[in-house]
């Protein structure tokens, strides 16, 4: 059985990972045949009401609520070794986008976690394949851009361009698919950077990610 | 397009809906091609850490725990009536049995909270499909039980035998299918009640209750 890493960034779209990607992740991948780990930063994170989209004025632990996802099973990232697993895969959310580094507030300046970028780099020397989801392919782009790796976020111009500026490229994807860069064995759907997607489309894209990691893996 | 109400009772197995149950159910209703909708009661709940399995101390609104779920599209379970949807289904998770009702504590003797309550009412009187996985088909066996309906949460032998006190009948069934009572029209599956269970058996039940339902409403 393939062994895979997931690294979440919280729990719930606007502060951490985003929830229907994370759990079509899970799905897909057990469904795809792997035994899956869940990962996060232990780390506090400030919370955002997700029905009026501000502040809460809150700290919340973000190990603790990724812990909601994985149903308690959860490590921290500082424990993630690419020697131990076959593939890692990063859902996205808000918080793979502040959490987990600052694009959201730099783009292509930003700063990754360094435990994130330590993962990345491992797992990429390790010829061992890295999937990203909707907003996730940012850190991945940052990190191996220099590298020239191919990522997608959908159709959305302005990030894509910002990409870009990172080295890696950008190809344009629908949400139901998914783009293989063989040569740095990296995959990325897009998922909700179209946000009107629904669910099922949303699980169809992560389904194809998650049988072509564990394919590679 | 059939029209399906979601009602949801927090964000997390401990204190709320168990999250890989509701997002299955999310991306199962729109694959079987229904619009769905998500309400909550508007009430403040205690949180659990996720991690110790501890109380947090702190209280949380369940309603915008709820959102997080559903991407912000939440609706205050006050507004959910009957005659706007064709079918109705609630998530299990720990929420179900101490949010929505106080089952955890009362077993067969608890109360339903009153908007629950009225609702499942509701669309029983209509004729109209009630879905309920893992622990919240407690909810409908105390609130219907006086009419016979048939429900499963799996093979948990104190439960079931709990559950039959309130009039209902229990029936057994493996994490990934569901059992259907064609009088009351009501549809279940035991999904976590398997703790063990992979998310991809989870989902595999849940997308056979989902079709179920959208065929009946």
């Amino acid at each position: 059985m393939k062994k895979i890493a997931v690294v979440l960034s919280g729990c719930g779209f606007k502060d951490g990972s985003e929830i229907t990607e994370a759990v079509s992740l899970l799905i897909a991948l057990n469904e795809a045949g792997a035994t899956v780990s869940c990962f996060a930063p232990n780390i506090e994170i400030s919370a955002t009401n997700h029905m009026s989209g501000k502040p809460e004025n809150e700290k919340r632990n973000l190990m603790n609520e990724a812990a909601r996802i994985a149903r308690g099973h959860i490590q921290d990232l500082a424990q993630l070794h690419a020697k131990d697993f076959d593939a890692i895969a990063f859902p996205g959310g808000y918080g793979a986008a502040k959490n987990l580094c600052n694009w959201a507030e730099k783009g292509a300046q930003c700063e990754v976690l360094p435990e994130v970028k330590r993962v990345i780099t491992e797992f990429y020397e390790a010829s061992k394949p890295i999937g990203a989801i909707c907003i996730a392919p940012v850190l991945v782009a940052k990190v191996l851009g220099k590298h020239g790796v191919t990522v997608t976020i959908g159709e959305d111009v302005e990030t894509a361009k910002e990409i870009e500026k990172t080295g890696a490229r950008h190809e344009e994807c629908p949400v139901d698919d998914y783009i293989s860069d063989r040569e740095t064995k990296v995959v990325t759907t897009p998922a909700y950077m179209y946000d009107n997607a629904r669910p099922n489309e949303v699980f169809k894209g992560i389904f194809g990610l998650a049988h072509e990691l564990v394919e590679w893996a």
